[in-house]
């Protein structure tokens, strides 16, 4: 009776969005509310559209394909399409597309349910364009004003609202309106734990806190062949200081990334005058996180006093660590253990659309091997036969939602 | 009989062509060969020829304002028009527009030189846009090829000689037609000595090599909240690493800056795949200065290794020390003693234009004092009556060696 999943199709798809966004250097590229995001938007529309799914739109361009049926609260699973800078293709779209796969199955196998069936693509969770990250999810899950969000400003000094209108994916309905009696998301780990333990399949427990800073460092632009070492106030130097002074911080399970870095004047014979450079600290522990950003506040004051430079510091995001749903982490090792799949409870490392979702109602995740742990890179690769095996894992729990008459636990 | 140096002309047209280049957020940026470039030389050329004189532009772009009068070589004067990014006022146009004084003051008294005088303004003097800097000068004195410079490309991606056509100032004389009896260069010091000194005159006798460097750094571009500290190979902690081990190197007169660093993909969730920086080496002393740059090698072949990564090294430019003709150094340091103004023999800390006329003629620099010793900055400053002094001693300078039948010595 069960037609399973068609692994042909889900890879064809994944590889034919994946083309989507390529830049001059054919690098994929698929910022969020870009004309690349709206391309995808547009393909994926069209494939839930032919999966018989009703598509709805919401005012922050979270993008749903429903499927109307029994009663109550839909049994909700996606996760996201847009990408990083130079991006693998598995990344977020796999989380997406395996939802439009279990759809597919359930329909093939004649599955009745009892419930609707959400296939969601939140807007924004990579945050590479437009702050915070997870920003779709969070507004629908109500913990970020509409408006705000709306106003985001860019990198490229773009306003996201403008933008989502720009490329048709600012919709009518209110965010948050789809209220989940479950979510599930499917997602390549981006870790290397699954692969060094051999495990098929991760059912994920909790998920790191997350906190990302904006330092700005106002230093003095001098002539670089004029002015002696010492009578400097280089805000470069400074802003090196600060990532070297980073890696002390990051120790017992906290990790510390300086992803962007950028120099004012940016001229090889002018000393640095200015400096901005972004912090993310990741912890799933708030105690320990906490105590990052705490000593993170103690190494500015450091080198702002030694350098002679004024730093300041802009919060742009902050979230404590997750804990999922246990029930539906049980159903997830149950449904891997059936199919034979080792399966490993473990941290998502990332932050996910579920960690905002989880705020209203329960969620889990659920993870696939990533070859030498790498994403955010072209390199990013989850074999095959594993990316079916994640999504037949799911298509096996959203059929157990779907078939009870409520929500799990 | 000396009507001297009109210093209200002077300074309207510093300030005047200081407007020329505002950006939308009010910053000077004449960068070689931009539209702002083209507009400051139509301005200078306007000048130039309203004060009589003939002009000529050579195949690199240098301008020049020429005085037929005599015979044999000209004496020649002058500095560059193009600035860094954020800019002060002075910086090269200071001596351009003082020569173009002198030419006024010498009519205004009926002098009848002897020989030819020319005000030059050479092209891409900051190399802020186009590598190596000093380049019009470099060119002019046979010291870079032609076809060379013209291919160079810049930070933005274009070439200087399309550059060049677009903007109306690609001539056709040949690059070192005019070769001059003596180069005399009028600047503002750009560094502390002379206001630490209570100077009014600064008697270049030096002036310090340079070093340029760009550096590459490869490393993995990864996911900044799943990869372990353990495992990164994080090109922007490289790069932070370089810059802030270069202040070790940076001793006994050497200076050593970074002023531009850049991160790929420059994104605050993705640890640093790439990181491009350049390192800019100055010293007075050509040991020293090779010893700087073997000590920089060590470092990058130490943080190589340490991170993981590889670094690859071009050289954009190298110049030993240079030292100016003796006897017309003492021909700077009489006149400012006749006029009463305390002079002092010194190091040029900055690369100049005159460093390269040095190769194919008697040549020279006078300085004058900056405000804290800032520039390459809006707050570079120096006082108007500091600056006419200077074009004084300037005008002085030249009427002798006008005034002469043959070059100095």
């Amino acid at each position: 009776m069960s037609a399973g999943i068609d692994g042909r199709v889900l890879l064809a798809r994944l590889r034919e969005l994946g083309e989507v966004g390529r830049d001059a250097r054919g690098r994929l590229v698929r910022l969020a509310a870009s004309d690349a995001d709206r391309a995808g938007r547009d393909l994926l529309a069209r494939w839930l559209q032919g999966a018989g799914l009703e598509v709805a739109v919401d005012a922050i361009g979270n993008l749903f394909g429903i499927w109307q049926a029994g009663a109550g609260q839909p049994v909700m699973v996606g996760s996201h399409i847009d990408t990083v800078i130079d991006a693998g293709i598995y990344d977020g779209c796999y989380g997406v597309l395996a939802g439009l796969a279990v759809v597919e199955a359930l329909r093939a196998e004649g599955l009745v349910p009892a419930r609707p069936l959400a296939v969601a693509a939140f807007t924004n969770e990579e945050g590479v364009r437009f702050a915070p990250d997870m920003m779709g999810s969070l507004v629908h899950a109500g913990g970020l004003d509409l408006a705000e969000a709306l106003a985001s400003i860019g990198t490229d000094g773009t306003v996201l609202g403008e933008e989502l209108r720009r490329i048709g994916y600012a919709g009518s309905m209110v965010p948050g309106t789809i209220r989940p009696a479950a979510y599930l998301e499917l997602h390549v780990e981006q870790g290397p734990v699954l692969e060094q333990d051999a495990a098929a399949i991760g059912a994920v427990a909790d998920l790191q806190g997350i906190s990302w800073q904006r330092l700005r460092i106002e230093g003095r632009a001098n002539h670089a062949g004029t002015t002696p070492m010492a009578l400097r106030q280089d805000a470069g130097h400074a802003a090196a200081r600060i990532v070297t002074g980073l890696r002390a911080l990051a120790e017992g399970g906290t990790v510390a990334t300086v992803g962007s870095l950028r120099l004012e004047p940016d001229a090889i014979n002018v000393i640095p005058g200015a400096a901005v450079l972004t912090v993310d600290l990741r912890d799933p522990d708030e105690g320990r996180l906490a105590a990052a950003e705490a000593a993170l506040s103690g190494l500015v004051a450091e080198v702002a006093a030694a350098e002679g430079v004024a730093i300041t510091t802009e919060r742009l995001a902050r979230f404590q660590p997750v804990r999922f749903d246990p029930a539906l982490v049980a159903r997830i090792e149950q449904a891997a253990a059936k199919r034979g799949l080792p399966v490993r409870r473990m941290t998502s490392g990332a932050g996910h659309d579920a960690q905002m979702l989880a705020r209203i109602c329960p969620s889990a995740m659920i993870f696939v091997p990533s070859r030498d742990g790498i994403s955010h890179n072209p390199a990013e690769y989850t074999a095959p036969e594993a990316l079916v095996a994640g999504a037949e894992v799911l298509l096996d729990v959203v059929r157990g939602l779907l078939g009870a008459d409520r929500g799990p636990g």
